[in-house]
């Protein structure tokens, strides 16, 4: 799974090197193994300035680099089931290491453990099993039909929609790695909030890069918060806990993904996300933890 | 936090001993610490056979285990506010041992790891972030009004439920811990499904403990689950993983729980869980994600 191998970079001759012909997200997620023993492995990456929020790389994305280590430890089961990543301190670009133990490998299924480290500092904990989408297709296991009890966001065309891609916090970069194109009702991008607390889009690679497994983790966590929607200025919200189950391999083409936040209760939310990709097929579900917080 | 000290337990003597003065739920997480040096601590406990669903101890009762052993190991921060628990393996009634790993200590909320183990073997791992519900009570942090956007489920006067009690797997236990009153259209209990892979209930400890945080824990997992209103008849549902935002402390009286499944998707679902209390307040989500399993 590793995406470049260890080659001359300066004084960190361990770090991956990015290449001009992969595609931002693989270049940016690159991990390569360090040392490996026994169900233990470390791996070293190097956080990207590319997938900014204000200063501090986006959740998600750094949740995908701690996956990409996890899944590199697990050949037969590359795929994030259910993970979930605690959000410790924020990550910063540059280089970090990540640990990852491997806790069971089973026959469908695997658990694993990474903990991504910047400077000796924990930054992210992350949980989660891994499967093969591939073994999981057909006619469902324990021959049990599939239920679906919802759609996709409604969105009217990709045209009519409002390009996130310029807006942000001061010194993103994150909103150019994708083309998102939100909901024309998303109230707070014309100043006029419509407090439902919900954020819809159109979202895909802007490279062209083809959405993936992986990089639903970062989709999870690639819109504006939905509580921009909802809140009568704009505050940090940092997340504190994310949990993607990604259920599909998604097809070509941008997905559909919806956020939405119920309960805000004593400065602490949830908001629960759906992606959904161009068969109507959903692919991941996820819910953060965050706080409000006023800088 | 510890509910028992170590005394004479046959040949274990680390193990806690049961009071019959001890609520139920009380004596049956109580956790002793064994060893404690810096971050990890260790403790011991018996995983009692009397929250069993067939054989096999309810998941959210073995993660309210390993969350009591992180709160008593984060005295300032005693509240799962998002907890994560992977079942790796089944737990079973008897002795076990958890480690516990403080990731981060903060001001306003700390992290944790945990592992359940029996005979050697992992069953459990937890990861969570942990804080104080008294604090963040109040005008809410950051001067944010609360935004409440649900209502507790829709059931009859608690006479007209239906009494789960005598229900379940032969040699469940689990049932009879807890006054719990189905909503009277849980089609399954009379052989008819409605389909709509939802289980709403009014429940309680059955001997008079109050619900706390922890205990929503288990309130989180001890419905019958809401598949069983969808399926064609009995499988095996077992959670991967189960993961809880505690949002508030309950009020006395009987929670509100409702539980539903929209994606079943190649033999995996989510079930998305809130807890209500007698204040009309949500006070727990859950989202736990699980595997359909034909014996």
């Amino acid at each position: 799974m590793a995406q470049a191998s260890g080659t001359d970079f300066g004084n960190c001759p361990l770090l991956p090197l990015r290449s001009s012909d992969v595609y931002e997200f693989d270049g940016d997620t690159a991990v390569a193994v360090v040392a490996s023993s026994g169900s233990r492995s470390t791996w070293s990456t190097t956080v990207s300035d590319r997938w900014n929020i204000g200063e501090r790389p986006n959740g998600g994305y750094a949740l995908a680099i701690a996956a990409r280590a996890i899944a590199s430890a697990l050949p037969d089961h590359p795929h994030p089931f259910s993970i979930t990543g605690h959000f410790l301190r924020p990550s910063q670009p540059g280089p970090a290491i990540i640990e990852v133990e491997v806790v069971r490998t089973g026959r469908k299924l695997s658990t694993a453990t990474a903990t991504l480290t910047q400077d000796g500092k924990d930054r992210i904990r992350v949980l989660g099993t891994f499967g093969d989408l591939r073994e999981s297709t057909g006619p469902g296991n324990a021959n049990v039909s599939n239920r679906i009890d919802g759609q996709p966001p409604e969105l009217p065309p990709i045209g009519e929609c409002i390009d996130r891609g310029p807006m942000g916090v001061e010194g993103s970069t994150v909103g150019f790695r994708t083309t998102t194109m939100l909901h024309p009702g998303t109230g707070w991008t014309t100043g006029s909030p419509r407090g439902t607390a919900t954020v819809a889009a159109f979202t895909s690679f802007a490279d062209g890069r083809p959405a993936d497994p992986l990089s639903l983790l970062f989709f999870a966590d690639g819109l504006p918060p939905a509580l921009f929607d909802s809140l009568p200025e704009r505050v940090w919200l940092p997340t504190i806990e994310l949990t993607v189950h990604v259920r599909a391999h998604p097809a070509p083409g941008p997905l559909r993904v919806v956020m939405k936040t119920r309960f805000l209760i004593d400065g602490y939310f949830e908001e629960d996300g759906e992606i959904w990709d161009t068969n109507d097929r959903l692919v991941a579900q996820s819910r953060q933890f965050g706080m409000v917080f006023r800088p």
